[in-house]
């Protein structure tokens, strides 16, 4: 684990270099939110021109401010920068922010910049945040290096951002809601440290609870899943990433100067790692706050408590959405209810205690809710009403729920006279929302990552009887070629283990006759040339031959009307391969993914897997079991599993081709596409059909 | 139009039935709130026991108080209501609130005081709004009935809720926020006006611009569809609807005590009316208010100015997620942009001009985008900077913005840094929402309403050659049975024009030979037997018989090896069918919903109707283009239009099929469900190849 990150939020000094007198500057707001909250350490101005600023020593370099500095804050213009770097690291500095912008997101010659300064930092091993961010903030040491005006409460979140405008108006979103942060780290263009350093730190850091991530991407994918599946089974990842669709991936790469990849591969690194991924802003702080805190739920009832039927009905909606269910109270916990709440009150949940609904009411209800053992998290609702007073309810809550075996969640409708209960919920750990179908979300959310922590560890699949010399000789022999026909790719997949309907090649009538007795008959025959990609286009594919002269008689009928249609492809002979039994089509293919290598996709077979896109992707290595999620991620996963009362097929067959053709990838990175279209599932066993590899 | 709610909204006097003069209780709540927003109208308190309250004097009986006085508002003990109602008829008063509750929500007993009020009501031509609700307010009227603390801004959104919870809920959120309503209606039990009263009332009421609903259920769907399609042409309807799932419904109906009915039909009734629907609380009022006062889309390509990336990618996902476009600018308006923002700034779309924007510069471009032949819509993005100050951004957008041609939403990402912002932007009717996400989902609502203001009026298809007798004469033939089989169900179809496959019954070997030899080879023979529905389960279906012999022996061969495995069934004889061509299956469909009536179900053939559940619903009666939407809302509709340069297939039949079925049903309300599966669709024409019908 990477503990040299702690310098950038609990460091013993900190030099602010380019700190202003001027108070428009945004040097002098740093500087001044450095004496705003706490910080203990040395905090040393370093300005040429000035003598002291807001009460502290100003210094005209680095090298004359004394120990103790574990850190220095860059605000200078972007040319200046590298000398400046050199001074910190001559000074001893091993750790530097760089607020300043001018780098690669303006273009070549600030990336040009860029590498000059990340040369500097290897040169002195020193670690860099930035340039163009917005730097970083500890609730617990005080640290600000930060412009942003206020700072949120103390808390659990841990908030990573790439962005520091999301990062700075989230804060200016949340200072007054009691939303409790422990620290926030703005890493803008991630020269060094990037978004996965900061993981590990967060993971380690005792503060943190939960580890929020606003992301625009992620660079080293392979890097971000492994640290990922090593922190998610402590603590929860909650994950936003901005360009999930073609027009958000293209404002991030004009944004950042970089390419986004598919969000295909990023939703399955998510998925294969544990990352909660948040659908927006509010969502990443909705769910964050709830795991701060709250114990995860051991199961999906749970019980509402509420003085209004409608918000009830909406959070029951937003509930069944997510995976959760509304849990069956006992009776004897319905007897307990019927004998103290209002006459009128519906005792089934939602508990509904109507309007007039008092503190000690709402006590005694989520204490018999809690206590259900057929519930495994509550939800309170109050609706403000001219009589009650939302805050002594709050108080009741936060003494019911103060044992913390089953999550407790709030909704209090409103905002005006709703915020003192916020205050006092927040501050004991209580989300509260405004709105009822937010609960619904966010307990959907804890009750998928309760499910992760619960799944045994990462191992990814191994096999041993794969050919991988033999597989690299025919790659070898395919040097130039840009794509490999079925000739190649048959040896190929055989090298490694993949299942292939029986077949031969041959290259003559008689051959073709001679080959189909041996395999058995019916057979089809498949045209070989390297000039022709589409068989079926161009006549190359005939199916069900049932004899030697029906072979003999295709064979020839095949190579004469595709010489007449393409006069200059060379042809080969072709390929006799068994005609396979019935089953149901799949594919199972592979793309590189430029920031997480192999993306393994499963889909159904034929005409359906574009007209449905019933596909779902995983990036390689995966284990057995996630191949087995995938499939079961697809509509394809229920025809296979023995769709109304059909023999299901061999699953594990395919999750069988699925692992070996992911080690292919892994093994050969010039493989940039492959394709099995169709692998035939049957009942026992799968074969493929036709495969497809494009070479990089 | 129903002008008669007018006496709910702006009385000329209103007399508080049970005013208190206790300041705890609701009706002094109520009074006090009568009193406070500027009514010019008499208010009069009704209360024996008191002589004046609040400063008013104090009536011991309806009957004293002094005209002018148009609306009652009742809140006494639910027993207590039916004298006072009688009293309130006696005195004249055609208007009536009641908030009290302990009516059909309790039980059976309050539910026949309900029919008791509800009677009296008739009986003096009055018309209610409740009971077990809390009233009404109005903006420009200054009236409030209500017991909610504090009062909206006024602005243009007409609130409805069912729930009287869930208003008080907004009423309290939005308070502070600026957001503008006309009037707010919560309607209770709806003993008698109804949501739909409310929205006939609000679509001719000057300030309402926006018509917005929060329902839990509509008991007359055809009325409210009717009324909503004269509404929406010209005043927008967004609505909230709880219970959209199982949890959702059954929390709604042990709530209200009403079925809620399948949101299936909801959801076809809001497509085909123009409403709106909103997901959740605050997606109901995100749209409103944009609604309100900004002028609709006339295209999809939207201009994002903003002054950091981040969020500008988060707005591009949500853009693409709801079906809009990043605008192209013109070379023109880039070329401007250039020449005046930051030299870093981004000027293609989105426009970044960087964290140091100012004022002037948000000016400029958000003029140079709006004046942009290809944007339709504008999106402006501020997220807080130490130095520039939201408020000027905020003048100078609502200065830009001012001819109201097209569009302009704005995000200001923060709290506490733009509450001043988001006051000057509300009071000018720029909505200004915190999060970037949200104005992309807001934009694709208006752009759906903008498409749908743009549709040809509603006209139900209309078809003369149908033969109502004749189906008449089947279905009263029918009689006690629960099923048709499709020996009954073929010239029921035939009687409406659906086509169907060349079929004859024959009741020997010989008589089934010889129909085939008139409908031509291959044929097919089902059995016909009122005992048997599923007819292949029991050898009742032979496919594909191709000469008079081998048609002779299959009738032996089933009728005997029925009636071995089935001896006690009845077999009438055979149904010979000739064999259809090759084509694409569908399904057509209809079941009766409770509150809309017929509602029309198509989807895919096959197996891949339960593995996708790839099916589209409309309420009948309906249009042609409403018959075609619903078959190009599935993947099946995109196979039928030609998929993968195929021929199409011939659509218009499918049409043809929707509107003949929902004529059907809607003429013979005994039919509680039908459904043609499959019908087999060709490249001209269609053909049902078996039906199935279930008669209440």
């Amino acid at each position: 684990m990477q503990h040299g990150l702690k310098s950038f939020f609990a460091p013993r000094g900190v030099a602010i270099i380019g700190a202003s007198a001027t108070p428009n500057k945004l040097s002098y707001g740093i500087l001044r939110n450095m004496t705003l909250y706490g910080y203990q350490g040395q905090i040393a101005p370093v300005n040429p021109k000035a003598d002291q600023i807001l009460g502290l020593k100003c210094y005209p370099d680095i090298t004359s401010v004394p120990d103790p500095l574990d850190l220095a804050v860059i605000v200078l213009p972007a040319p200046a920068i590298p000398a400046t770097l050199e001074a910190c690291g001559q000074r001893g500095i091993r750790a530097v922010i760089i607020i300043s912008g001018g780098f690669k997101e303006v273009g070549e010659q600030g990336a040009a910049l860029e590498r000059q300064i990340l040369e500097i930092a290897s040169r002195y091993q020193m670690r860099l945040i930035g340039p163009n961010c917005v730097g970083t903030l500890d609730l617990y040491s005080g640290l600000n290096t930060t412009f942003i005006q206020g700072v949120p409460e103390r808390g659990g979140i841990g908030f990573i951002s790439q962005s520091g405008a999301v990062g700075g108006g989230v804060v200016d979103y949340i200072r007054d809601k009691f939303i409790g942060f422990a620290n926030f780290a703005s890493l803008g263009n991630e020269a060094d440290i990037t978004e996965t350093d900061v993981i590990e730190y967060l993971s380690e850091e005792e503060h943190t609870r939960v580890i929020a991530v606003y992301v625009e991407m992620i660079r080293d994918g392979q890097r971000f899943m492994q640290a990922a599946r090593r922190v998610t089974p402590q603590k929860p990842i909650v994950l936003l990433k901005a360009g999930r669709t073609g027009a958000g991936a293209r404002a991030v790469s004009s944004h950042t100067g970089s390419l986004a990849g598919s969000h295909a591969a990023y939703r399955a690194a998510f998925q294969q790692s544990g990352v909660i991924e948040a659908q927006t802003v509010s969502d990443l702080f909705d769910i964050s706050m709830a795991l701060a805190h709250q114990p995860l739920p051991q199961g999906n009832r749970v019980a509402i408590i509420t003085n209004a039927g409608g918000p009830a009905a909406l959070l029951s909606d937003s509930l069944a959405e997510n995976g959760l269910q509304i849990a069956d109270l006992e009776e004897h916990t319905r007897s307990a209810l019927r004998g103290r709440l209002n006459p009128a009150a519906q005792v089934a949940n939602p508990i509904d205690m109507l309007g007039g609904a008092e503190p000690p009411e709402y006590e005694f209800a989520l204490q018999q809710a809690l206590a259900d053992p057929n519930v495994d998290a509550a939800v309170v609702i109050l609706v403000p009403q001219a009589l009650v007073n939302p805050l002594e309810v709050a108080e009741k809550i936060i003494h019911v729920s103060g044992s913390r075996q089953k999550p407790v969640l709030t909704c209090f409708m409103g905002e005006w006279s709703v915020q003192q209960a916020r205050q006092r919920l927040h501050s004991s750990g209580i989300p509260m929302y405004v709105f009822p179908e937010i609960p619904g979300r966010v307990l959907g959310a804890m009750l998928q990552y309760a499910r992760w922590r619960q799944q045994s560890e990462f191992e990814a699949a191994q096999f041993n009887e794969f050919d991988r010399a033999a597989a690299a000789q025919i790659l070898g022999q395919a040097g130039g070629q840009e794509a490999l026909g079925e000739a190649q790719t048959r040896p190929l997949f055989e090298a490694y283990g993949i299942p292939l309907v029986a077949g031969q090649a041959a290259h003559s009538p008689e051959e073709a006759a001679e080959a189909a007795r041996r395999l058995g008959f019916p057979v089809a025959l498949k045209i070989i040339s390297p000039d022709i990609l589409h068989k079926s286009d161009f006549g190359g594919i005939r199916l069900n031959l049932n004899d030697p002269q029906e072979v003999r008689t295709a064979y020839q009928e095949m190579m004469e009307s595709i010489a007449n249609r393409l006069p200059q492809a060379r042809l080969e002979g072709v390929l006799v391969e068994r005609m396979a039994d019935k089953g149901q089509e799949v594919i199972i293919g592979m793309r590189r993914d430029p920031n997480f290598g192999p993306l393994i996709m499963f889909g159904l077979g034929g005409v359906y897997v574009e007209l449905f896109g019933d596909v779902s992707f995983r990036v390689a290595p995966l284990t057995r079991r996630e191949a087995l999620d995938m499939i079961h991620q697809t509509h394809a996963g229920k025809l296979l599993s023995g769709f109304r009362g059909e023999e299901p097929y061999d699953l594990q067959a395919v999750v069988d081709v699925i692992l070996r053709l992911s080690q292919l990838a892994l093994d050969f990175p010039q493989i940039a596409e492959m394709e099995i279209n169709p692998l035939r599932v049957f009942r026992q066993g799968a074969l493929a059909l036709d495969g497809r590899i494009i070479l990089s």
